[in-house]
């Protein structure tokens, strides 16, 4: 959608004075102007459907409202209302054109839907575009309202559709490590401790902890969400209201749960909510907490994985492509690696919602669009990564049975097992001279005669070293 | 409490030797070494009463879990839990001499309390201290635990005894603003977004939010302690339980729970809850929105009480000490001042408490020490800012009555009300006259005709402006 | 460029076997699956100019280089030169279709110049696209290299490049300020230090620091690019230098300096230089720096502009667009507001690429592709920041010189100036009677017979109370 | 030192009232209501000696300055002269009391350092503490000076002190890894990028790389160091210079630099100067990315001696404590893991000083102390890093050269030398068949028949292998 586009063209104004907008926009004046003002990123709004998605259904619901209370004309109404349906159905999203960081508070982004909102209405009422006597982009799209409390209502709603996706693509990635903790639980190897050998586990425990981890964030991703749920619609300029209706907030609020299908509610101070940017900063916490557990599982895969022949070699990530433009036949965990990635965009992200939410003043803040588009990405971004990491990359995963077999008959690590039964400065005196010699740690017990074979053989039993809440002791004794 | 006391000294050893440690010491070689290997912040972790006493909460619970099993001997049960009940009545504090920032995982920490716990307790058995073959710090007083389950417990402990004093400092900040919300309920101002004179509101409404806000943030603080309530006591070294008698961890879990008085509950999957810090990061997510928000706030009494003559001038905050070497009767806002500083190292700990959670590897989180830190710096710095702010800033906070209504008068923003009874272009056209020939809105509204006398009235009466929820136009009408 | 562009298409293979790829692409199987495989972002390495044409610019130098030791056939160079000189012209971008963030450590932007330049060249030789017997893209095209000297080559080239672009905005930005600085040098205002009234000062002088920070800022950014200019070309997968001839890297650089115009330097070390990401840390942090002083720079624009009535209204941003859907004629700083957003990205961006690059490992930092999409972005948005607050915002910012006067007069802050005179004690009781009275410090000093007339005219006359180094004491002795 | 000491007291007033100060408190009364005001973090400036020494050696510089200029008595610098000496010699540092972390932008730091340099200028001059109609500590000792000139000078002399002790740690760490790179020079191993098995490399290459990081850090610090070196001292409250002497910047500037040894340069523009953070924000920039490559570097070595016999086993770290209170014989790499959260902390308080720099409001940034506490602790924290990664283990890093060198006879990733001989799709195909085999890429060529033995033993050479900017071709063909 070129602004400067060839062809005939309307004429509009602002406050500012006249400008002529091509005939085939449906933005207008004030969309034209913020277009210039901010040639920064190059990314229109458009680049996020959800957003626009939701500023119609914002729309729609504050027409709604109005004509529940005889403040707008219902045949204004109805041609809003078509207007905002046909852009949730994904038309004229080409027509939202201003920057993702803009200056203004979301205004630019309000006046942009108003616009496009109030000229395609025009269309279906028989009218040219920019023929706003009929209908006003402000006076009648925008009545009742102000950018601040459309503008983070909207982005309440684009988030929490965007956080739908993010819960699935995260159940998607938690079902991929349950599968594999299943197909790997009777697999024995070493647990690893500071990287140092540590006592014995089993690889199914291992990726039963991813799954576990990602189903704990997705529990607080929901929680979060419940927060962003709370909006402050009916404020209008600093949530004191004015100019909007007594019934009005209420009435647009249960119009918007309608159509979006969001619980939504309004919240208790609607001029401390018009400020509040704490339901982001918590949500942005939230994401960089999964974010962080996300490359921690990434970096434990590039581990596990490192090899063939001079690593840990435990499992086998599936190959997806070739690794090298001069190593033949090396093969790389470039999925781990690109999920790793969007983890430190998702924390740096974190930091700029946490700069803009800070630098907010008095009655409203107005870096919201940064929160915004941080937010989007963010939850974009780690979608897209779990579901990659699921589909090319857990779901293939191989284990390496045998040597991991035998780095857990060989570890120094069995002495723990020891302790009990012989005393930890016993156990350590062995755990030493195994290391020194080379020995293990069986024969040493057994050439020392601290423990029969029979009891140091269940001691030793991989049921016992590696179910949780087990202690040796009790089996060996019975 | 030096390490290198003078004096004389008893001879201990570990896996590495022998070495003296000064007879006055409860501490022994593991420590020892610990101090020598940490010389990086001076500072102990005795600086932090509340880890210590977490710390031997947690080896009394330990002890008595034991007993109940019938795994440790009665007197010596007895005589670690006198020792653990004198160190949480704040004795030998002074020994726990190992650095906040320490290698290890939190090791070194564990150590100093296994022997400080075991030198007093054969003190109270009648031994030298030292004499571990009639109490040993490991096989008994650290028996069937590990540094990676009472580690992370301690500190999860120790951080809802913290967090508990943030809680109750955040209710009297937010008494105090809401206090000065009543004081202020009818001081007419104008509201101001963008820094713009934007729509009338009452400073009462404007200090509410506030206090509104820290009632929000109260919640979700609320909200992240009850994470940091799930516990891996009983996961021994790396989840497994490994040497820990299969009834341990709920027997641990009761007795830490009735000696600390918080309700505690072991995780479900404890090898995922040994490597995972994502309850720490989640705290630390909430603390650092708590900062966000109390530096907004801060940021926002430092303007409106900018002044006394060239600013906004608006409120003024109490003076507590002179404010410049230089300027005579000079005074700064310099308790928001301080909070600001607080929340700038809050955010900043956040981002250390993401590296630290980000750099966990396979089974074990070895930075746990740095989190820690962090975290119990945070909020003990909160807690000192909000009380600091509520008593020696806002309660004393007066306000300019005249001046803020002198500029409700004078502000072009009161063209905002005209939208709905005149137009939105139209009101912009009075809008714009009025900034350019220095009139009031009112005075070109009548001399225009637009509305008349009375109508004009009603529309700009306080109670239409500034009531949240209220169409000036219903009341006008009526 | 669609990758499932509809159409003829032809078999290409790699380890992982055979898939067909559009006749028309001029990439390959490589480019195929890293695309399959990162759908990330949406947003394809063709975004940034710079690193295509910077991709090209290697490419030639090496096949130059390699022509020069023989070691690559006369036509095979002729051909891939062309190519490399047509994409640097700017054909063929649309066929750098990866994602910006991709595994692999940048293998797969490689392999996607490699393709394109090799199918190219295929088709300039006569030969048709994927026919790679006569000319293939890993054995030619990346002769003598590897993905982990060219990638990190090439972002280097690709960051000189957009940094030079970001000096000159940063030059239009200084003389912006820098001319208002001298527009504004004689008008007196009231310094502000804590935002509490100071002593006075010019408006010019207040300007000029800002052009002063920006010519220190550009000056750091240019010693930044001098690090950034050292590469490790020739030292192939490791910095070993293995497969690439002794005279290669000397070479490699010499025609890669010509070609770009950039004076480059082959690192000292180049093991060292593979994994090495300081130079892009150092780089982002003095991004970092010029986006904290460009915000501070914002913050106190829209600060000293803040009104129109009810703020210190010193200056007036020009009106660039109308400022809010509800409250008409309200006009806000959308520019500085723009500005500080791209500073909280930037700042954002700078933790992005402080994760990424710690998170290294061994000989190479897997992470480089975000952190050149993180570097990218930041000069991108900061040049078109610096640009824009110079054109729509710096130059037509207008004083409101008697009120700023005005504030001078009245103001307790010429109490300081006294200090020499009357002492620091009695200047402050004169202050605080100012405050309490209202009455002026200059009224009270009189009615004090603290000093004559004429030595108070002399001290606070402006000429003695804003100029530099000057002390009013000597000038009134004098 | 107790602020309330019991017995008996003297009493101060400032412009709040009079207050009672303890006699034996050299500081007065502006220091006690600061101490009152900020009970935040517990810890007195005099946490940072640096800084009461740069203090002390500020109070000097100005004091001697005036006397050159005939502005202060030389009874009274004589006695403010001596006072300070002492101060820099080690005495009364227990009198510096106010908070690290403190509102007014230092003002409580100058207040605290002019009254106790008073007090004792006092003694000297026979008179009480508190008599400061002898000798004022505002009017004598902060006669020129503003704590807005002489704070951040203080600050940046106390930095650059404690900077030169960090390229000193940075210099011993340096030349450990130098030592160890020449110790392990021909030791043949495995290099891996991305984790996975790469081509051959020396050990020695790998330590070289380590200390060639540290010499290019210390080399970007000493050059952040020179920015630090550029001071405001003369520019009092904005600077302007009011009420200093024109000649003042330079002699006070003289005599500082002779007293620190430090070569200082007065700022070209003093109002820019004393608002502007950058030179802080550069230094911490510098620090966050030494933080970053140690911490690449700690990474590292936790990683290559991850084992003992499950892991990497590369190298050994030398023991330095038991490792486990569990786990019998486990050692762990404790030191590297201290420096890793040492370098968290830093990449932490990066983001603390870079929102405190944001923060700075036109002519001054109140939040320089938060800045000031967590550079110097930066410093502090990163010297004792290096020291302690220096002594404690580089240089007790022994390798398992064995092992080694069997992990590259087994390697796969030898095939990339076989490029230049038989092409990167058959080298491709015999990698590809040893992976799946379990053969040696060298008993493949031989049974394939690719290349001669001699060729083959000559391209497989360690010297071709492992020798930088070598083409193994060359010397196999020769």
């Amino acid at each position: 959608m070129s602004v400067s586009a060839p062809g005939s063209s309307r004429t509009e104004h602002d406050l500012l004075g006249e400008r002529d907008v091509p005939t085939a926009a449906y933005y207008g004046v004030h969309t034209l102007r913020a277009v210039e003002n901010f040639p920064i990123t190059g990314t229109p709004i458009s680049a996020y459907p959800d957003l626009v998605t939701a500023l119609a259904s914002v729309k729609q619901a504050a027409a709604l409202a109005n004509r529940d209370l005889d403040l707008l004309d219902g045949r204004k109404v109805d041609a809003i209302v078509q207007a905002c349906e046909e852009i949730r159905a994904g038309q004229w999203h080409d027509h939202f054109v201003v920057d993702v960081i803009q200056g203004g508070a979301g205004t630019s982004t309000n006046m942009n839907a108003n616009e496009v909102i109030a000229n395609r209405a025009l269309e279906l009422l028989g009218h040219d575009k920019g023929d706003y006597k009929h209908l006003h982009p402000l006076e009648d799209v925008n009545a009742g309202q102000s950018t601040n409390d459309v503008y983070p209502t909207a982005v309440k709603v684009a988030l929490q559709l965007a956080a739908e996706r993010l819960l699935q693509a995260m159940d998607v990635l938690r079902e991929a490590f349950a599968g594999k903790a299943e197909e790997f639980a009777d697999i024995l190897k070493m647990g690893r401790t500071q990287l140092q050998d540590a006592v014995p586990m089993t690889l199914g425990q291992e990726f039963a902890a991813y799954a576990v981890m990602l189903e704990e964030d997705r529990a607080r991703l929901a929680e979060a969400c419940a927060l962003i749920r709370e909006i402050n619609l009916g404020g209008t300029a600093i949530g004191t209201g004015l100019n909007a209706h007594p019934n009005y907030p209420g009435l647009a609020c249960s119009h918007l749960s309608i159509i979006t299908g969001i619980p939504l509610a309004v919240a208790g101070d609607l001029v401390e909510a018009t400020q509040d940017m704490g339901a982001f900063v918590q949500l942005s916490g939230v994401l960089k907490r999964i974010a962080v557990k996300l490359s921690k599982t990434c970096n434990d895969l590039r581990l596990l994985s490192c090899g063939p022949r001079a690593g840990l070699a435990e499992i086998n990530l599936p190959p997806v492509q070739a690794g090298s433009s001069i190593m033949p036949g090396k093969v790389n965990p470039v999925i781990p690696e690109v999920v790793n990635q969007i983890a430190f965009e998702v924390i740096g992200n974190d930091v700029t919602v946490t700069f803009a939410a800070e630098a907010g003043q008095l009655q409203l803040n107005a870096f919201e669009p940064v929160i915004a588009h941080s937010l989007l990405k963010s939850i974009g971004h780690l979608s897209a990564g779990c579901l990659t990491l699921a589909e090319r990359c857990v779901t293939g995963i191989t284990a390496n049975r045998e040597h991991l077999a035998r780095l857990v008959g060989q570890s120094i690590g069995l002495a723990t097992a020891l302790n009990p039964h012989i005393g930890y400065e016993q156990a350590t005196a062995v755990a030493q001279e195994a290391l020194t010699t080379g020995a293990s740690v069986h024969d040493l017990v057994l050439a020392k005669g601290l423990l029969t074979q029979e009891r140091l053989r269940k001691i030793l039993h991989p049921d016992n070293l590696a179910r949780p809440h087990t202690r040796a002791a009790a089996a060996v004794e019975a």
